[in-house]
């Protein structure tokens, strides 16, 4: 068995924000050099997801509205995670929305996708340095 | 280290439903001869789910009701992603909610799960042909 | 290729609740001796979950209240899955909202995490019996 390991970097200038990973996930595999196996790829932070879905800018705003709604930012002061001096508890549930990580089958050496599937790193309290793990286990 | 993959399709008659996908998961397994490793069962389209959880046709019932409640599919016209000519932004959504994927244990040749728990494929913009990717690693 | 599998119980005396597990599943690793690969945590129950976020008794409160926003446990009869003499609906939600599993990576012998990443195990049936399954494979 192979395993393969690599840190993924970000720093949004925005505190929520999406940003598609897939070239930099294709160009870890391709390094590994592992045909077979299962990829993972997940936030290393807990106010921030990777997830798959549409590289479609609309659908990105849809999602900023959408969780904003479910979650508001403000008024800060009604979370109780913000009473630590954070203002970030809606991030930490916006997160668990859009979930930690994903799990993609790696086939042939390449990631095994649908057609419109694209990797996303989700920010959720950006305008600092953050990380993704990237691990792919196979042969 | 041993690897298989199969593809399932589905095409559903309505734009939301629930399939119980369980016994086709088992018989992939069955098929791969692994005993020991890892499952991945993920949906290959960004407007439908995997996901484990009870086959119950009540509580089916209550998933559509509340997820409509969540993301409402109309207007449709409030969606930016609808503007590209689609009318599925909802279904997009209702996905992160429910989930892309699954990972389950195999021991003993066998799907490794608790009393209830059941695989369900779930669709969100239907009447069209889609798939599930089922890739299984180990020994 | 290594394999290794270990349940942890849980009888949590409220309905809702939340466990950090970190400790438990590092001694899993420990035990496994695996050194590389990937670790699946999971509910083995349908009405609870598995996922990872921040030890912060604050931010736990601020789940609980979100949850109960967005899935209210009563009026239990709006649920049509409680005709069946269940009165846990809302717990099946709540475990899709929080996820069912986590994934991590497992490098040079430990849990590959970032700074604040600790997994907890989420109850929202609690006050019976109920499993989490630990799979660890690599080598």
């Amino acid at each position: 068995m192979k395993s393969y390991r690599k840190e993924l970097w970000f720093n949004l200038p925005t505190r929520l924000g999406f940003v598609n990973i897939t070239q930099q996930v294709e160009a870890c595999l391709k390094e590994s050099g592992i045909q077979e196996g299962l990829t993972l790829v997940c936030a290393m932070h807990i106010t921030a997801s990777v997830f798959i879905n549409d590289d479609e800018s609309g659908l990105h705003h849809d999602y900023e509205v959408w969780l904003e709604q479910l979650v508001p930012h403000e008024p800060t002061g009604k979370y109780w995670h913000n009473r630590t001096g954070e203002d970030n508890a809606d991030a930490h549930m916006k997160r668990q929305v859009m979930g930690r990580e994903v799990v993609v089958a790696v086939t042939n050496g390449k990631l095994d996708f649908g057609p419109w599937e694209q990797i996303f790193y989700g920010e959720f309290d950006g305008r600092r340095r953050k990380r993704v793990l990237v691990k792919i286990i196979g042969e």
